[in-house]
């Protein structure tokens, strides 16, 4: 469930087919790297074309399954505030790959003390004005994309990131709710995030 | 010449009237860090708006001047390159700002040795499928994005980076040819990067 889940998200979400690829970490994926275009995953196969980058491939089927914007400003709008879901992951995926562990308690403090309650407060503020949503009022890609991540984030961080977010949280409740996306989280495979 | 520039080049190459709203480190950045919606810049202040997030500002900025893709799988193409060169700046920035100095000596060795020519290769073959551009054989914002990133690229890492990739010079080239940007090349403030 971590870069893929959005993009398995947004086919749910619109009923589209697909073959949910996925990889064995040990046994399939130091095989299957060297055939990748960018050595990493994520990849979306389609029409023939292999395109990496979790971000644009979301993009690219929000627009199909009408969960992008309504115009240029709607899209920055909305790309901002994924993007910074991201920089917040890159903080705390930082600190979960810190091989030194001296150097791993320190960062983890910053992470927890400040990246954390930063991010995730201006996030809460942001879900607060959109009513429930991150960005235009409304249902969009960025809340499928928080909603799909946010398992990994908790994961990580080890404790639960949500905790102080009672906005972020409705964002969250409102696209599980969906009835595909709630089928969906009820049947996939049970990983550890 | 950070994440502002690709904007800049933008701005100039579509005769984009703008007001260039730079900020001293030392002496404005602190207090203006306060006002920020996420203690970020570049910011993009359009229409009443205060948006962050450079890629986002690029992307909707390409599409007022004609830059982007024609279709959303054309636009796919576009963003997974320019996410793939945001993630070549990620490594090359983890060690320019890694502040113990053995740390930091370590680091850049795999830099150097593994993670630059890793994506460097990768792109120059891009750049030599899509002659002299970085997808769909034309001119798009991808090109633009990292002919203004490339200065920062190198001097973060402390060597030119772009010394054995022929295609990707090609790109950057191409792009500071266009009279607009030459213009605007010649004329840029002289920061060290």
């Amino acid at each position: 469930m971590g870069l893929a889940e959005p993009i398995r998200f947004l086919f749910h979400y619109g009923s589209i087919d697909f073959i949910d690829n996925r990889l064995n970490k040990e046994k399939d994926w130091p095989k299957f790297k060297e055939t990748t275009p960018y050595g990493q995953v994520p990849l979306l196969e389609f029409d023939g074309k292999v395109i990496n980058q979790s971000r644009a491939i979301c993009r690219f089927l929000a627009s199909k399954v009408d969960l992008d914007g309504k115009n240029d400003m709607e899209n920055l709008e909305i790309d901002s505030v994924v993007d910074t879901i991201y920089d917040l992951r890159l903080k705390i995926r930082e600190v979960f790959h810190e091989m030194n562990q001296e150097v791993k308690n320190e960062k983890r403090k910053v992470l927890h003390s400040t990246h954390i309650p930063f991010y995730i407060s201006l996030l809460d503020k942001l879900a607060a004005e959109n009513n429930g949503h991150l960005a235009l009022n409304r249902l969009t890609w960025a809340d499928l994309f928080f909603a799909a991540v946010k398992i990994y984030f908790s994961h990580c961080a080890e404790y639960d990131v949500l905790q102080n977010a009672p906005n972020l949280i409705k964002v969250v409740e409102n696209v599980e709710k969906i009835e595909n996306i709630k089928k969906w989280i009820e049947k996939r495979p049970k990983t550890s995030f």
